[in-house]
């Protein structure tokens, strides 16, 4: 139930349409839905603008079915359940024919109604290499998803700066840039030092050796000399999906 | 030199009150001074949007003299020192009288014309406790200094959470949120939690034993589960308050 | 034995319904079972209040079968053995009828005799998620097997805060709290700041990226802004619950 | 004010002998009054059922003594200032005269009513060396002016076993036990393995090289292998002395 | 070839038994035997007086199985290799029917010649826990196949102490002690100060959370606050067992 | 494309061999050729003298594919693909006959014309174990490719001396080291203080223990009392091998 | 009161020449003196040979006069405190004029008879520079103070191997090494492989950046891949002079 | 001693103008001298081609002092004193009238004949910052001091990549480039992309935060994904210009 839904309800009951009884009822969930070993905050797209996303990673199959169902009925238009297996697919594909798989993405997407760009200002997502595009494809899923026009700029790392620099179109025409980067991050720097809008870091835990599972990028980020980057989880593609959304439709 | 500067610059040529030499002068240290110990970026706000901010801390007094005598003979409207002592501010203030110190926020500010609020949106600094108010001024200074209005809601951390809680009408107002926390660093999940605004979250180094220099709060923000939360270096308030304005003068 | 069959085999001695001799030999192993690979603590059970518990994880089947089987020899009248697969219950149930399986929980409890509650007062099971259930349950089960009331409240972390705060009834009528939460671990401190019952913190190892492990939340909780907080080890369910056990039984 | 005094003034308007207005204006602050660089958490008393305590560490004397004066007016009964240097003692005193300073435990207590034991029950104090005495200290005091009985056995560690072997009485006495050691820290788990009480663990950063400001101590409390042991942080005597408190007035 | 051979050697060359030729062809390899990807310390057994022994870990069959024929060919009494698979010991087996396999060990042993006892004094290996055990019998086996007797005393943690203190006898008549330990690692400190003889601590990487491999146990051990205390590498039963077996023959 | 391939295009164009758009077409991708997923930095050779270099890890097996692909199309004389497991060397194996795999070292070479050796000079890769090798073979292979004699010396770590002592010939002819170890990483302060060559050291991950993942070489080798040691990236041959080419051919 | 001490006193009471009253006040305090803030182990000469050895570091000077002044009267025969700043030295000669400082170790020893050699067999300490002389003096008193002969071998370190090579003697006729050195720590496994002896290696904090307090010389030493070799806590001396003593006297 | 001095020496006695004895007394204390706590390896610039150098930190000034008197009575033509406080320059001035501070670099040269340029070929000296220049200003002074022609070029880091990418005349004109930065040291990983001679990399200490010391532009330098870049310790500006002057003068 997101903020348009509700508010279509009040009207409802304002005109006399919509019994407050049954108003109610389809009020009386929505804090939350308390299905034991889960509650859906059903508030979070009034509080927050995006309905809950799912979190799939150490979930049991049965929960995200039942998280899924719940959702359903409750009217949520689209559905994003991230970190998702094939085999959460199929079980989200048992539930409803909507569902939609993004396979480099691991994300699970159950669309009820079109998605509508909520602004024609792009997000760019640029990666330093080839291994980096899981992360990145879940960062710009997640941003198209919640109405984002995205521009892809995959393997660009500054071992060979031209081919960053030759495609300085793409940063300056974009509103928030999603950086993500392994091995020794400086991707984020040095964009950072490009471009006057924020700029949004990932570290990924690709690399080996003293990278320890992304800890040389997510320090490299954080020690960023440019201005204007600020920093996510490493391989944390959905966070910085998300914050890129909610700050290119400010 | 601003981008209002060169454009004014540009048009004294086109209507022939500037001779192109006396321009081309003019712009000739446009990429960048180079004194040396130091090129200061004359290009950034033409690039970045803002001037480039002078960074104290292991910088010996008479480079950052050198450096504001250059940037005040290159006609900058204002200038930002941070990390900046008291001995900092005394040695600043024997090359202009416009210096003025913010001692909590450790900055000095040249103010050769007033500041102009850019938006009335506001710009939300919250802190855990009293002690992350160091931290916290210098974010609050920063984003004050580049044209926002700033709210301050210090002392509000989750111990006492009604602290918080009476006191929303802060935050949900905000179009960005600074959430400065020590610690063990909830304060930004709990406010990410709350409003559907950017939140940038800054670990402070404040705490004792297994905060590690600031290493809890950090760790604790980079994996908070509440989305639309960032991170900045541990005690950067300057970053925070930078991006803030970036982000609210979207 | 614990302490009620100590006190029941002296009263025999001294009322002369069993023989010095045969009570001799009941006490022999007072101390400890030596198997060679293993000694068990009879004593326990005395000194600590609650026999021995058979911490699985690590140990050969062969070995486990001949503790418990050793422990039933003694008279041992609830056998609880944890980080128990379900092959260790296979194991366990080729001795024993009495075994039954806790899968969540991965314990395995061998009761010859029903839990008596020890007192009424409950305690309270919280978690930041769905992933912390597993943890949580090894809390819960140990609590209820040593005679406690548990009382469980899943998924209510801080990114909704709503699901905690409505449902403080459960906590303040709570003795002890155990609070299960991994990725920032914040649910902890806020849960202290609302109670004024010893909050036992769990850290899971739930996240990714710079969780590392659990390290990320188990700093969080060791760093709690809230008093009266204290931290067991990471994914430590059993510790938690032998804990609050303790403490509720005061 | 704590649950007394709010009955009091409830009863003394039920009574007519309190103006409702009068009531009003006593209550206005009770959530917390707001000095700007801090928010003192009056509710605290009511909801954790001892006042706030004011952690001096990073805190400016002016705030401190701004801070005390206000819980004066507000008529809190005792008040407790931790981590606190000879010169906040000395700013303390000239606000009141009540202030007295244990020097080892760096504690100002303003006391203005005599402690009451609020159980007979003791609290045993723990150290591994005398070198652990300051953080030991920090928690004795603590416990002592919240109400208990401490009994202190110090340098007890387990390089001479007998020290703390042949001072069992204490341990088997007390209703709470808090072990305090540096450097290895296994005096938490021999003390552990010892009582059937709840055991408060307190690694202190005493020790040199390997023990990496207190992490040795930290995770070898952290890992015990005996049950019924938690941890709070690295020389976190107030802490530990406050939970000691919170359990041992059950 | 070991002392005694190269004597024999000699005197053969002295006594005209055996031709300079020979002799020289038969110390040719003296030094060591270079395999392209080995070279086997051949001169060690004179260095350092125990012959070399393979690690296997990492290490390829074929080049294992090169190694060992080497060995027998230079006519080595009796090989040991560690860290062997079964599958190593299954490789070995096929050059030589004289390997025995140790599987709790994981040791390899070829013994060509009966062990001999080089000293009547005892080693004790001494356990924390059952889960320990692999890595005790690595110490254990390696001391006996260098010709010590062994003690071995298992599952005496600190968190029953009796168990250890009912077993002082073995500890008090060993002239060295392993103290193989996991978790918390106290039981080197606690072995350490009841004993007068050098004590040889192994953490292992058992446990799990906060013991970070085996770090946990590493620390407490380096920091132990008993005197006569030394450590070894995580896991590393050989190297305890090789250093108490050089000890002990001093 | 390297130096001499563009060499030969613009004579061609000079003496009117190649018409102008002909040589455009063939110039046209010339900074790098953009696969979407990958852009292959074809500018690399003229930059920094070598063609790039595919690092398979991390890679999909079609991305792999279609990068060779292109670059054989680009006409690259010689292709290096790094970290390729024996799916990798198949993959390409489809693309081309000219494919050859090195086992140990992880590496496919394409041989499209026979590596001449651009300098006598030989490079030195040594190693101090037999479980080194594979790291030793990335890097030797690698300069071999890029033109370098190579000189192995394995299994020559400082447990015993003599075997490295005995080989100096190897180390003191040799322009440049290349030093590869593990465990404790000795190997490159000994080598470095006795030769008067660039050292370049590598550490592996081979080890167990304290080892974590290879940490205790690189802070070993980071730390080296020698002159004249730099470190590349944990078991990063290929960085070691590359830079001694380049530093051999200067 | 060592073995010697007691050994005559009980044979004086069998000879009827002291008197059991006598005697029996004279054991009294025979496992411990209690001081309050120290307890003194007393027992520690009987059990481990030694007496207590005073680890001045972090305790007050009057608490360090406290325990000299009650050893004295115990009738110690030899007193060594370590961690002793001059300030410790000259507190402790106020109370008896035999102490003497030995300035480079920071040890005070109050000799009351002279150290008898109790083996002719020398501890060699070596270093590997002449920064790590303080912990390697540390080493040396302790020894020579508990009746060892020690050979210094200063400053050859493995950037220079033939400084040590040259020097093999004192190496090959010591009973037991002790290895000191910071940096990358390569002198113990350097010196392990050389002799047959027990190494007893002593990491120091002597280094800067990537050495970290010690750090990269202690894991360096732990993963040695020299048998032979343990490890004592990072700068301590004491430990491992203490240790050689007891071994060298086996 | 250098080659040149040897070699002339040994001409000497060839043609008889130098009597054996006398050159046996001048080659006696060729491999090292022995000062006790100092063995000052003279052989080294036979075996490494240059003179030892002096480490100052953490060395006694008499200790100091002593070295270089012995290096001046050996007639070593130019001695290098690294991290050379003032107070060790006046020691050093104290024995001889030609030392020569550089403050910056904190380094006492005494130099006996004219540095000679042995290469035409330059080192160019790049850092991120003016914070980084007292590191570089140690490799520069070094490698001048070594005969080599230097460049700086500084404060052009990744944050206004302008700056450097105007600056690229200084980078393709080197034979190496020693790159020096803190923070995020991403500058290594550009200049790394931009040239094809080996690069240096130097991470510092600069920064605050997350930067812990160094390990931030440590770890960053170390995953460099461009090719031909290596690392020094942390600050370790004398080993980067030591290493560059082997390299450029090969």
């Amino acid at each position: 139930m997101d903020k348009s839904q509700i508010e279509a309800l009040l009207v409802g009951v304002q005109q006399g349409k919509i019994a407050v009884d049954e108003a109610m009822e389809q009020l009386r969930e929505l804090p939350y839905s308390d299905l034991g070993y889960a509650k859906i905050d059903n508030h979070r797209a009034l509080r927050n603008g995006y309905p809950e996303v799912i979190f799939c990673q150490g979930k049991a199959l049965p929960h995200i079915q039942g998280i899924v169902q719940k959702m359903l009925e409750r009217g949520e238009r689209n559905i994003l359940a991230t970190r998702a297996s094939r085999a959460v697919y199929e079980a989200v594909a048992e539930i409803t024919g909507e569902a939609e798989y993004h396979e480099d993405a691991r994300i699970v997407v159950v669309r009820r109604q079109p998605v509508r760009l909520k602004t024609e200002k792009p997000v760019a997502v640029v990666t330093g290499g080839t291994a980096d595009i899981a992360v990145a494809e879940e960062a710009a899923v997640t941003a198209e998803v919640l109405g984002n026009r995205v521009e892809r700029l995959y393997d660009v790392g500054v071992a060979g700066l031209h081919r960053l620099l030759s495609n300085t179109g793409v940063l300056f025409s974009a509103n928030v840039v999603i950086a993500v980067a392994g091995m020794e991050g400086a991707l984020a720097s040095v964009v950072g030092g490009l471009v006057d809008k924020p700029v949004i870091a990932v570290p990924t835990s690709v690399g080996y050796g003293a990278n320890f599972g992304g800890l040389s990028a997510l320090l490299s980020m954080l020690n960023s000399c440019a201005s204007g980057v600020s920093v996510v989880n490493i391989d944390n593609g959905f966070g910085a999906g998300y914050l890129a959304s909610m700050i290119n439709q400010m």
